[in-house]
């Protein structure tokens, strides 16, 4: 997660999309490293794609010609850990002093607030680029300030308030960003969490 | 589901793409259900695309004009209902005696045993078409099947093997497809299904 120092605007676009993909290919990295240890079974969904027209060329051959992206109605990531239903989504953060929650879709937090009703662990994992940290965000923690911006309109996590809600991630080797250890230290601090709310 | 008797080889053919549909439009509507009533949270993964290439006509409007169907790594459906990990593919089988076990990419099968060592409840939905009947088969009962092919290549299910090994579920209105309550009838006959294999 070392980058060099960028040099120019074009290197800076290039590193930030690069630091995008960086996010997303650290998890898979460490989903790959976790089912291999038999540790856990976590997926990303494939990207929600609206197939308007598709040609066949030859039998058995389909080529899609037109297609949209749609809105995704869920997250990216889910799976199961230690017998518990995990889901979550990766966000990129290049704000320096906060995390927009524009950033998150209304219907990834209602889906994220329902799995956490029926006693799922649904969490953000947030990159803040700027620090080089990572962040598990709990949804519970994040209901807060959901509800504020529905109040009040203020549409952002502070720096400061990401910390004092969300567990940090260590980075390492292998796996690259070991979330699942994060999860183990939120589960001890919150056991009740996996009981959900409906019963 | 019923269907009436069909006239002419075009409209079984058109008949056939319905009962395809019909399935997952049956599963779709009764996760629909499931999710309003706060039952469980049950989501179709969307299908997996290559996208190979995007065009831009216009600012924050893409269009993919060429893109390819990927096989499928794990399933279908996944979600959480009453704390437990559910997975689960859906399949269609258009044969009267027997259902080929080719339906199920060899991935698709080793994600589900991966589910069920993990505690998790993976299984198959498999619409029989021919006696408009539905069943759910758990995984653990799909693998001597599937060892079986492996040894002797048999790459078949009987009916009769399927209903000794499979829960039947029973159609209704709302839910059409009322699967989770067949879960119910597993996990009653199965307390120790969801510990899983692995600590």
């Amino acid at each position: 997660m070392n980058f060099p120092i960028k040099k120019n605007s074009t290197n800076t676009f290039i590193n930030k999309a690069n630091l995008g993909m960086q996010l997303e290919e650290a998890i898979n990295e460490s989903n790959i490293y976790y089912l291999a240890y038999d540790k856990a079974v976590i997926h990303k969904k494939p990207t929600p794609v609206q197939i308007v027209k598709v040609d066949y060329p030859s039998r058995n051959k389909a080529v899609i010609k037109e297609a949209y992206y749609k809105t995704p109605s869920t997250t990216d990531y889910n799976g199961i850990y230690k017998g518990f239903y995990i889901d979550f989504e990766a966000k990129e953060n290049h704000n320096k002093t906060s995390f927009p929650l524009a950033n998150i879709h209304p219907h990834q937090y209602n889906h994220l607030m329902h799995i956490y009703k029926h006693g799922g662990i649904g969490f953000l994992i947030i990159a803040w680029n700027h620090y080089n940290e990572h962040y598990l965000l709990p949804i519970k923690n994040l209901e807060k300030f959901w509800v504020r911006m529905e109040n009040d309109g203020r549409k952002s996590i502070t720096y400061e308030e990401l910390k004092e809600n969300a567990l940090q991630i260590k980075e390492g080797y292998n796996p690259r960003l070991d979330y699942l250890k994060t999860v183990d230290n939120y589960l001890e601090s919150n056991p009740n969490v996996i009981k959900g709310t409906i019963e």
